[in-house]
């Protein structure tokens, strides 16, 4: 039996619905990979009384909760002194929490306000939990059956916290039997699509098949039970990729660290040591965006002269250009990659998420084109950060490819 | 005393955080638009005694109950069945409910499955809620306390069957006297400072005040009571807006149509026909990210070189350098603004979450130059996305003082 975690957020802003809470999402996410079962989520706005109550349900309740917001420093934060009401554990100064508070201000030479005191004010005996992201510091504690810990709500900070600190300890904590999830990741292929290209395949009873379709990529999940054979795992996500052929960037969960689109990407561009350079029309700026901190990416431009040539030249045109432009920049800039983008549309093809744009992605290695066409439909941003992966894919596709020739 | 409300959201693929639930948040923004207090949202899996407990609970704690999803033909559908045991209103067939259920069929040419008549079982007593998007009819009742509505869970289906069937009829079941919402937009004021600076103004004990902290943004909000005076209203906004500077950028509530930084900056860029080109470094391609779809950027660059300056060469030789760069670019590109950005910093310390760079954004208008130096830390995405805000919000300081003083 697994033990079972609650999620619970502060704030009025979840709940006269701002702000989605996205947070109680990940957070699950997390805790069922861990081997929790998750039992409930629940918001509340910043009132005293009720989180009171509520905190006190929940340690009869859960054995484990993970909190969120409510620990900044104004008025309306009030988790700190819920907990020390609910559980008549008094307020205490914490010397370490107000040295910490303290450095975040000095490090960016600005004067702590006094208000930012307030958060180093903790409940009896709760363990302090450093927060290297913002001010609000975190803290644990245990009472009644549950085990508690209190984070930030700001959605960078709180991740950061659990997966540096709360995630650590959760195996010393409680008695954990993690299935083993591992994620087929794709870029280029609905998840509709997926599923029929892999519906003939059997799937054991006890494996649960999942798909997640997110903005960069979509992901055929399988959770495999505690202790599954690790040969019959590897066997049967053989059998799933296979017909996902070339679509598949990056497999996670069978040991080898693997990350999203550009991670994969860069520890390609690292391992051959080569440079790139970027022409960008429809993703405005992004794919440089995405790159950011990479060193192999040696320049990106965005011309509006650029991009408009795609409301006066035809296909064929187009791509003539893509790859003229492609030449000029590799003589010019010494990169041992050049990427150019292009697309058919206007301004008002942009916007309009009824319409669609044909994005020509063109990328010049050595004397070599390689060259992408997709149509990209929805709402700007959508069409912004597709044509972004898109181009991305091409340069991903490529150096597999080179890899696998090598 | 405005009536409570509750969100209920039932379903593992929530709880377990497949499924972010966004039904929650925008019934809570329709319930707070409508004059309730939204007090709290909970979700739960597909387990029939959690259903019952909390039905049970809300059915004295709340004044009105929306809940969503498990309406389902499905076995895991259990909210009917919940129900009927929470309040002991046996299920029963429901003739009408079964009418448009198997109409849903005949209208697409498909045969209803047989577990489909399990959704025109309904509580003995509730009104049924017609559903002509999908097969799940809805449900009504009162019990307790609380009038409960029951929605299935897709967001299209309960999205439209709100609108149609549930918000027509809530004047009629509550006295409901919505608020008034106002927002203070700021960009470059942490929410302990904007406290400090508003900290000795009176703000009516009926009037709320709050606080929200977006990666983008501040925003400091107020409640206002049905009926208030309008001038009271304005006259508030402005003492608090005051001491916050030209750190606000925009306040919406007060009848003009706002949004966020870009869109304010668009408002004013365009209003003038104005054009821009930009020179990016820290924020690697994320400042013409935001432009996206906007006519007046030109152009956009960024080039590992530049970027690399800030290692080589002090403050002062960086400031002349930016501002030597901004110059060229005028006379080359033909765009009336031309906003250079550079940083003192290496690779590493972009990367290093502990260390700050510090960003160097120069604007050029005519022949004037305006000047910002900012200390960004924290994970590289922070810094990147700050440095291009940064670089926004000069521009947006210069078009609004222009606007001001023209």
């Amino acid at each position: 039996m697994n033990p079972t975690l609650e999620i619970f957020s502060q704030g009025e802003e979840i709940v006269t619905g701002q702000t989605v809470d996205t947070n109680a999402a990940w957070l699950s996410q997390q805790a069922v990979a861990c081997g929790f079962t998750v039992t409930r989520h629940t918001a509340v706005g910043d009132k005293l009384d009720d989180l009171i109550v509520l905190l006190q349900d929940i340690a009869q309740r859960a054995d484990c909760c993970i909190c969120t917001g409510g620990l900044g420093p104004t008025s309306d934060d009030l988790t700190a002194e819920a907990v020390a009401r609910a559980f008549n554990l008094p307020l205490q100064f914490d010397a370490i929490a107000f040295e910490q508070i303290s450095r975040f201000f000095v490090n960016r030479n600005r004067i702590m306000p006094a208000s930012n005191r307030k958060q180093a004010m903790l409940p009896q005996g709760a363990e302090l939990i450093k927060n290297d992201w913002g001010t609000a510091p975190g803290f644990s504690l245990h009472y009644g059956r549950c085990w508690f810990a209190f984070l930030p709500g700001v959605p960078m900070e709180m991740m950061n916290l659990f997966q540096e600190s709360i995630l650590p300890t959760l195996p010393t904590r409680f008695l954990l039997q993690p299935g083993q999830l591992v994620s087929i990741k794709t870029f280029g292929l609905g998840e509709s699509v997926i599923q029929e290209r892999i519906h003939s395949i059997e799937i054991p009873a006890e494996v649960q098949l999942g798909f997640r379709a997110g903005t960069d990529d979509v992901q055929t999940k399988l959770l495999f039970p505690f202790a599954y054979s690790q040969s019959a795992m590897t066997a049967l996500v053989a059998r799933l990729a296979e017909p996902l052929g070339d679509y598949v960037f990056a497999i996670e969960g069978l040991g080898e660290t693997v990350g999203d689109l550009i991670f994969e990407i860069d520890k390609l561009m690292t391992a051959r040591k080569h440079t790139l350079a970027i022409v960008e029309t429809a993703s405005h700026g992004l794919l440089a965006a995405k790159c950011i901190g990479l060193e192999w990416l040696l320049s990106a431009s965005y011309q509006q002269a650029t991009a408009r040539l795609g409301t006066k030249i035809d296909t064929e045109s187009l791509i003539t250009a893509a790859k003229a432009l492609a030449v000029d920049l590799q003589k010019a800039g010494g990169a041992d990659y050049v990427l150019v983008q292009l697309y058919a549309g206007d301004n008002q093809t942009l916007h309009n998420k009824d319409q669609s744009i044909v994005v020509y992605n063109i990328l010049l290695a050595g004397d070599t084109f390689q060259q992408a066409t997709h149509s990209i439909a929805g709402p700007i941003k959508r069409k912004q950060n597709q044509a972004a992966l898109l181009a991305l894919d091409l340069l991903r596709r490529y150096l597999q490819d080179k890899a696998i020739s090598d």
